[in-house]
């Protein structure tokens, strides 16, 4: 049974502390544990870097060993078309997740080139969010 | 208990054969059932129209009579600043919902006036996100 | 002697209960009051709707039978070009109103299709713009 | 043997007397004989409404019922995606009439959301352009 | 009782003899004549300049000094951010007032940086709108 | 009796065999068989060429001998000025004309400088299109 | 006979050390020599100022006194629409003048508001433009 | 003494009679006799062609032949690139000319590709503009 | 010795009571004593006007007069190329001068004329950054 | 064996003189040698024109003739689809060439028509650019 | 006693040797000198680093330890969301430094990120700023 | 003598099973090869990395070291203006290289930065093209 990748990008390591206004005050660790107990015995691999480079390494990673993607972008989604590029080659499942619903804020928020490739988008749903993403995974690569 | 609203906008009560290589063979009786499921017991309004006047007036009924709303507007997400007008006005949580990734499509799918209002918006977990959706709203709104 | 058709489109029959700090807490109702004194015993037809074809049946019925059109489209100014064919039938003098000031809010409520064909337009100046388009109007076409 | 939908949009109602210098004075009623004397004994249904919701519900009506589509949306081809996506499921011919030649006008009256799903379009024959329409359609979809 | 400034932009002082078929034949003078009447006994206070300069001082005079401001800045509408900077700083009330309907005219005319800080806004009445603009003002700073 | 020129843009001399899955298999020779034969008897004069200059001409002697333009500037339509420049010229009816629907191409084939200056428009009726076009011009110019 | 105005815009009172590479050696007052000469004795009166103000009095005086106007606006080109809006009140020729082709420079001096109004403009032609530009006018006018 | 080049691009051969109340009702023969005239004895090669591959090639020609060029580029303007990579290896003096003052006209007619090579640009003087242009040539070139 | 020319636009005659949320409680005198206070002995001139020509003159005047220039040219940073091109003349250092960080601010606010000139450019100091900026070209002209 | 086409645009004839700090100083005639002896006895032919008429007949004989195209489409890559629409009709390989690298020129020499058609595309080799793509070419089509 | 963070970003560490033209030949090591001198005894932490991962966790550390940020994001200006990201978490004062006027330059220079959450940016002050920014934000923050 | 660096962006490494109907089968490893093969003798380094820091190390690194510059950036070549700055820096010729036509692909595809400061571009010619690519660098560098 091949683990859901749950990928962060840049900044997500201050969750909790970062703009609380916005993103609320639960910190990833605690998100981590709600993807696990939502993932309800699927293996999980989640983590977190402030480098577009690792991103894309985990992502080829994912290629060989993961059954779906899950990934919160953060400011890459505006700026990596080499996570484009990477994710392309996924032949699964990616949910693209972002915390705040970025339709609503400035107008370099709006445009996500992993939106381009992921096969489905969620926005806006807090860190709550990534439960209900994690939930959605398994029942589409669950065995 | 104030119920949960789940409106529908132009040509889904179509849905089933509907271009099904995009939005899949489910038809919306069958997503009607999936989401009172879902609901587990919290009532649910389901209702379509191909009308933007009734889309206005249900969500103005959402007012005093809704404790959140799920939308799928379909085309009008693009075209109809009085539904968003009227979204404006509801007190309580928005989720904005598309059966696929539209950020995937031609650039005219792109811009959603609802987006810029709804707390939350998912696209692209075919029928299955309205589950997923109501599974969140209850949880929010839910007591 | 023919009458004075006032029009107002979408949401405003909640006006006064939507979002006051915008267009202030006077109702729909009081509006029409206002109208009626400052036409003085000008016949004054005063009409609401959330339907575009209501208001386009409404343009073409004043075409026969009005010496003027007061109109506030609300959200239809900006997206309702086939409001614009039906006003540009009209042969006598269009006022278009806005309680607020359109011009200062974001982008999207910039540029009116009805400014395009409207003899006159104000904005800002609150619901008591109702009365001074009608005291403008009862003077051109009044007798 | 299905007949032909020759649906009409806002403000046809009015032709004849609606802007002469540009439509000319033919009305509606006279453009019906005209198309039904090029069918030539194919059964036509023929409409009009100032309604996007009854063009929507007309288009799917065709889906199960009609062997091809004429329709001349006027106002309603610039601005509603709705009436795009109800055509995109209809699987016959369809042809976009303008009676006007709208690419001589102004920028807004260019791009037309029908034409990104018609088989055909035509502009500028005037109401003698319905009879050319129509007997095109008969050769294609007439037995 | 604080005045109510009349401030008019360039050119405002060949009103009559100036593109007659736009903007009337009615002077500058008269208009002036127009104002005080309908202030009531209101004192009014009514200038014209061709100079930037000479209105930028008379808003920063008004912030002192007066109660309101009307101002029709003509040109300086669209091409002046040191106008609107200078209105910034105007505590009371701002109508901007255009003789002819700007938004007909050519694109050029259609962004007025003065609307971005006006409280009202009001084009098209023809230079009987000055009286409008004054009764409505009046009303919002009179005693 | 003047004739109808029908003239024919860059490329067409391979009809038939150019990208026959948008633009069909007949040929250029039959097309003018099918003109000649619409025609009834009005004398038409049918030519292509992949000259801009030779199309110039053509308009240009159409001026003083065609009492009608029927043309097809393919490529020419999008670029060519001097075309536009030289239709401008010509007293009588013009039909522009397009085998495929050109406003379902991408966004370069959407904007024609030709339809700037066209009487009608006609894209998307297949070969068949030329006939119908010659029906309706000698209706319009015939005796 | 009444004379030709020549009117030149702000910084040119620098002529001669202004950017010699651009603009040559020539002062203002060898070209006004220039043009009086050229002018063979119809009535000239030359002017420059820096400011917009000046221009615009000047342009007004020319309405009543002026046969015809050359106009050299440099910066005020592309940025005075109340230049432009008193240039349209003048009911004699109007030619633009520029020293440099402007057209090979920035972005920013392509476009010039005089441009819409003037009935000639020239660009390139040195200082000794304005002898071209005089001896046009008094063609023009003179008697 | 090398001679002075005047080129004449697509329609200027029907000058006269093409929209006179644009070009006047001058002829280029005319044209050529006013341009004779003008040069005083200078040597001149008056051209006019619909072929932008005639016009490319007595560039040319001009590059070993020409003292300077004078062009009306007319259409080619805004369309040839391949006539500004021509005038490009131009050495001498380049003056670009049109009749009417194309700033005026819509906005297609406004961004010429030869001004941004032309050393001099001139418009709107009317067929007199080519005397003018003449007169200035030889000035700079002649002995 | 040359002075330093400290050059302030319009509004600034305002400092301290104009929008003291964004430019501060300092008053434009105040900043004059710290201007001459970092000078520390170095001459310097320093005004401000409402008047784009004076302000223009004073640059002209400089060109003669003055080592170097620093200039807050407040909303004239936007809408004067005559300023531009009176800063073009001047062969010492200029720096450009903002209060407040403008790149904050709305888009209108972004793209400064004077910018395209200046050899430095501060923004965002506060009032303080007016004694920043003599420090440092005190450093560069100074003895 | 098939031969391959090398096919040059205008201006090309007069390689080595024109602009030679951009092009270089080999001559088109030089160039042909060089292809051919890098053809190693695979047949070539080399032409050039100046004529858009030409290019397009040669591309159509090159259809039923050549095993592949080489281009150097010149200023016509970015004005002419006719040349576009014709090279859509080849079935072999076409590699596009640029004597310079087009990319660090202006923005009008950016967007290649025949790029969007070209298998292959290169730019900044020189004149020894064009013996890389015949070996290259020589390669895919050679036997 | 916090220290104040001054941060470089890519390429920085060539100073002296990369394009001396724009940058000077200043060393990244005097400028650090030059820092810690006009710091006068406030510590300073220094570090340059081509990689947008350690920017970031240096913007992140700094939140903690920093009392002010002087940050030289070189070309990370204008593509580096993450680092905008970053920045917005930082509580205290942000000084945005660039060695050359970019506003003078390429347009793909002229937007930054960063600007958008600097307290302060300041630009073309060549090395010599940094001692300018430095001792600027000791007054802020020092003791 | 010194060597040709040959250096691959993000994904790369992944070639031969990442997107074969664009990329083709062939691998990095196998390229490698055939650049020393078309070396011939030549030195050559030859490296791949998914992180832009690596890049712009490697291009300062070959500033000192390298004769010449082949590099395909990928995803890079899009969105990486420090990769740009950082070739700025290298004075002997640069080659960038693409695989696949880029030009053909998506707009986001189409504007290189990289291509700003290359020498040469080629693109399209798979993976036989960095052969191509050595061979003429060997030409240009080598002895």
């Amino acid at each position: 049974m091949k683990p859901i990748f749950i990928l962060n990008g840049p900044n997500l390591n201050r969750l909790g502390t970062r703009e609380p206004h916005i993103y609320g005050t639960v910190t990833l660790a605690e998100i981590e544990l709600s993807c696990r107990e939502a993932a309800a015995g699927h293996p999980v691999v989640f983590r977190q870097s402030n480098s577009e480079e690792w991103l894309i390494e985990w992502v080829q990673e994912a290629i060989d060993d993961a059954a779906g993607i899950i990934i919160n972008p953060a400011a890459f989604s505006f700026t990596s078309m080499a996570l484009l590029d990477a994710l392309k080659m996924f032949p699964g499942p990616i949910t693209e997740l972002h915390i705040s619903n970025l339709y609503r804020r400035e107008a370099i928020y709006h445009r996500s080139y992993v939106s381009m490739v992921a096969t489905s988008v969620m926005a806006g749903f807090g860190p709550g969010g990534y439960a209900l993403a994690v939930t959605d995974m398994v029942r589409r690569v669950g065995c």
